[in-house]
């Protein structure tokens, strides 16, 4: 897709400085920028590449005052930033419309029910007695179970699996390789050390708006259900065990793991590669340092946290500068006995 | 499926007390219950939700002496939690039973044999000279490799993948996603820095009644078997190296690693985001915390170990508790050098 | 595939001692080698299985003087462990020449061109306007988005997906359940505590010889590329975020973390469950022990790190040999506190 430079700048209600009828296909940064190029200026320590750029056209503020020649078209805007992501969106919106229709051969069960305007995938499969939103994008490889939901205008991209009877909200994006809905690790110790499954019958709520990172996995529940409130956000590789609730608007970076039954409230900020205990609850607006090990129920909201186990950060930050300096620490200790010794020989201590 | 609340009570030998002739269709909890649900009453913390539970019927312990009116059904039993438990795993397998038969398009390699009973889903594929049990099930886009064997009543959920020359037992379960035969990272540094590729030419073998949870990946042996033995339950997105051995009926959770050609005991039990380094023996019945970090051979059975690196699990909570002081502690050295600098001033130490 | 022991004596330019006409099929260790098994004798430690085992031939080397008798036929070369690497690697040419053409269905977009002597799995699907090398095997299941460029000979094992416009190099080996390309974790957050999604236009780029270990997750830039380098050799499950830069020949283990927009240098090797911060940079050979934690850019070439924060090497192991003795640490700072109370006490210091 191509686009003059005049367009562009109608789109951004910003005003041309140089060739508008150039044309640009591609956005780049600025210090790569190619002809057929558009970027942006927004932060000032980028400034030199203007006047050294290959890019077509280059969107700028208004403040902007050029200090010295340069060669490409600028498009001049009240917040540069602002104007290139929405170009951004644009884009990306016109990248995604492109997918709509049904591939062959892909597999639909008795009893399903889809909306219009879906992209359908070659290889997908649906199973029996589901209900498929309009504009829903399931792409090839996909798997939905029996009897799953999924709401309006939502992607699953290649390769995503939807175990039977989950329910996905409207406009959620679940990438390649996520697994929803699989048995939660649920086993009851015999006598004889063997271990006998305890069934998983529950499944899986996504709410609206929520994002899945590529392969993570959400078990579901043993009864009820595992629920990711709306706009919650969960990176790459994160594991959600059964029955856990993740509050709305809670964003998990990856390989981040949490136990059964926790719950977690909503506008947290969870970092990569923690481990959150089963059974316990964390407080809404808690934010959680990465690798941190959180083996208790957080009351307080807003706590911030790090370490393993997990406590308050400042504690933690303090505690792991001293860890560094502990062979000192422990030499300091060895000093003070030997002087005390000293003291007992010179017969001043009894 | 309905069922009569007098079917329930024949299948779990309780006795009816309400109107035996309720259909019920799902389970719940009690506190959740609705119309048509039938739930349990076994912890005593639950009996004030038996008097407000819309909850068709409610099965209760022979015990159990009603203090307040209720409106739902209830089903007398010995025991009320394994009565329920029971009930799951029935319903289990009435969900179970209904995959049966050969979806298309599904691609099957010559030489192939496969038993009775199969479920084969749409998109699976079985490569040459495969083995298939009866009452296996093939769930759509799974992948099997040639020269595979699979035992009797084995499930492998969608998209699994099982590489070349894997043999996987009886009456195990295969989650979504799950790579099994991958090769093990096995690469010689040469002289230019640059690596060359080890060829992995051994398999993976899981024995009988092993469960593996979805997205975790097992890796073959370079030469031999990666080996999972029988009665294993392996949570999800958990990594087993190459040459790794899993012994009887251990158990690991979410997100744990485990290093090329090391060999865990039986009936262990490791927790979440564990590490075990390669080359060393971990003894049967070995305990380990969430996030342990395990560097060196576990000899005596039974320990419990946690922290990186891990140590005897009381010595590491000891530990850890002081590591929260570090700073107090600091300041408290920082005081007696003081009080002997005080000292040595005052001329008493020399 | 059968071989003689007199075709693979001249394969591995060997002498031949005992029945040149015994045929082999498999390689073996060789304490478990079994009849129509080949093995090696390297290490002299296993010296004792020479005159036990029931493998048809063993390889030894040219110094090598039997103590006892034994049944094998030996094949006697310069350098054993050499010679056997290169029986492996033979055999694994053999094996995977052996998968070439296209099964039924497969699905491949308008615009696409395909190399010759490619396999090409059923079920595969390649999108629009792709270019795939020579050589190249497609495994089953395995999705390749519209505009992606695939070199010569690489491997894409089944299930992989590689999102649109992705560019892989020459001669890689892409393991099952690998995501290339979707989408990086940006969010940005709204005023009313909901986040935005930050559109992800970029790519992924892995040079020539890179491998990728199963269901590792590499996501696409947010603009240019997320860049494996040549060389680079990256374990299971493994997450690299968007902007990432893997540099040549560096080695990574499974279940390491890479958060946004980092670059590491050439020629490190990461250990497993290593996290490492987003927008620093790592140093060329640095080395990370497993579950470091690296917060902080690595300045000096060749910095061997541990612990989380992570910190130079020999300073770690030392203060974990204190953490240990935290306990007893904190008794003798008692200790003294007493002693000098006593000394206040006694009226030596006022």
């Amino acid at each position: 897709m191509k686009f003059t430079v005049k367009q562009i700048a109608l789109l951004l209600n910003g005003e041309v400085k140089g060739d508008e009828s150039l044309t640009v296909s591609q956005l780049a940064k600025i210090e790569e920028g190619k002809a057929g190029d558009i970027s942006f200026l927004s932060n000032e320590k980028y400034e030199p590449y203007l006047y050294t750029t290959q890019a077509s056209a280059v969107i700028v503020g208004r403040t902007f005052e050029p200090r010295k020649s340069y060669t490409t078209t600028l498009i001049v805007v009240e917040n540069p930033y602002i104007a290139f992501t929405q170009l951004l969106e644009e884009y990306q919106k016109l990248l995604e419309a492109s997918k709509v229709g049904v591939e062959q051969p892909s597999f639909v069960g008795e009893g399903t029910m889809i909306g219009e305007r879906i992209y359908q995938g070659a290889f997908s499969y649906i199973g029996k007695n589901c209900k498929i939103g309009k504009n829903v994008k399931i792409y090839p490889q996909a798997y939905i179970g029996d009897n799953v939901i999924i709401g309006d205008n939502t992607i699953l991209y290649a390769g995503v699996k939807i175990y039977a009877n989950c329910i996905i909200g409207n406009d959620c994006v679940i990438h390649s390789g996520v697994i929803v809905g699989s048995d939660g690790f649920g086993f009851a110790p015999q006598a004889d050390g063997t271990y006998k499954t305890i069934p998983q019958l529950g499944n899986v709520i996504l709410e609206d708006n929520v994002s899945i990172g590529s392969n993570s996995t959400i078990d579901c529940a043993t009864m009820g259900s595992t629920i990711i409130r709306k706009g919650a956000k969960i990176d790459n590789l994160v594991q959600i065990a059964h029955n856990v609730e993740v509050g709305e608007n809670t964003v998990i970076a990856a390989q981040t793991g949490v136990a059964g039954s926790t719950k977690i409230g909503k506008n947290c900020v969870i970092g990569g590669q923690v481990g959150i205990n089963g059974h316990i609850t964390i407080a809404d607006g808690t934010k959680a340092g990465g690798k941190a090990g959180i083996t208790k129920t957080v009351k307080k909201p807003g706590t911030s946290l790090n370490g393993n186990p997990a406590f308050e950060i400042n504690d933690y930050l303090r505690s792991m500068a001293v860890l560094r300096k502990l062979p000192a620490l422990e030499k300091q200790v060895k000093a003070l006995e030997e002087q005390f010794l000293e003291l007992q020989q010179q017969g001043v201590l009894v």
